[in-house]
């Protein structure tokens, strides 16, 4: 059964940390949606070699219509987190324990949610002190599976581990 | 008496957050010596209305020979506190009382050198939180200034007030 995925992102996300699970989830037939302020508007990553059409606006969305939240890196989350809707639809996923998979700054929407508290996790080396602020046992490995719910990567290079558990708490 | 200002910036630095006080700076006879990893570099802002040529990589300056420090806001210091040289450089002014003028995500750089706890303080909107559990006071006003050495503000708005305050500790 395939899963819906929320995916909250806007521009200046780091380009492959969107493409690569976005790809691996389609493949396995979960369903990705993109989530930012408007529907319709294209956003473009950091490094300019993708673009993705904004499925929904922020307003337009219940969390609870979806089976998980996947919150690319890049400066794609620190934009977002500066916005109360987007903290507040991250937290429904933290709070009933649906999948997250959140890589490289992705933790920072996790971190003003105030959900990091007691988990384990991690995240790119600029923000491993603001977790760990945040009550997060931050361990510098490519990948951290925490109660088979949330799953937290560093950087591109870790996309295939990310991946790989990603799909398997989604299985 | 002239002060000697070290300013840690990078890429993608919010570029009147830079121009703005540099100008006050050097009007009112303080020295604004840039740093970034590699003397002789050009760093663009992110909306690229300003370049900046560094004066000196960060390997070849000791915090110890100079008054104060700027940190300049946008996406250039979560890029610097990657790099663990930025990260000490930052600690030594705090530890040692000496100014330091933060403004919207400057203050990242105080949170990872561990340096605000118990300190008053603001910072841009989505980064709020985090100076918070990094055991901050965080008040939402245009500048706050502490025990007259450290000056922050939130954002461009913020300015004015940001200039005026970190002119006045300097004096």
């Amino acid at each position: 059964m395939g899963k819906k995925i929320a995916t909250v992102i806007t521009d200046m996300f780091e380009d492959v940390e969107y493409t690569s699970p976005a790809d691996a989830f389609k493949e396995a037939g979960h369903e990705v949606v993109t989530i930012e302020k408007e529907k319709g508007k294209e956003v473009t990553g950091k490094n300019k070699e993708a673009t993705v059409t904004i499925d929904y606006g922020i307003d337009e969305v219940n969390p609870s219509d979806f089976d998980a939240l996947f919150i690319p890196g890049g400066f794609s989350p620190d934009q977002l987190r500066a916005d109360d809707r987007f903290v507040k639809f991250t937290k429904h996923f933290m709070d009933e324990k649906k999948p997250v998979f959140a890589i490289c700054h992705g933790p920072q929407l996790l971190i003003t949610a105030k959900t990091l508290e007691g988990r384990d996790a991690t995240g790119y080396k600029s923000i491993q002190v603001d977790m760990e602020y945040a009550g997060a046992n931050v361990a510098d490995k490519e990948v951290v599976v925490c109660q088979n719910q949330l799953v937290t990567s560093r950087q591109p290079d870790d996309i295939p581990a990310f991946n790989r558990e990603s799909l398997n708490v989604l299985a």
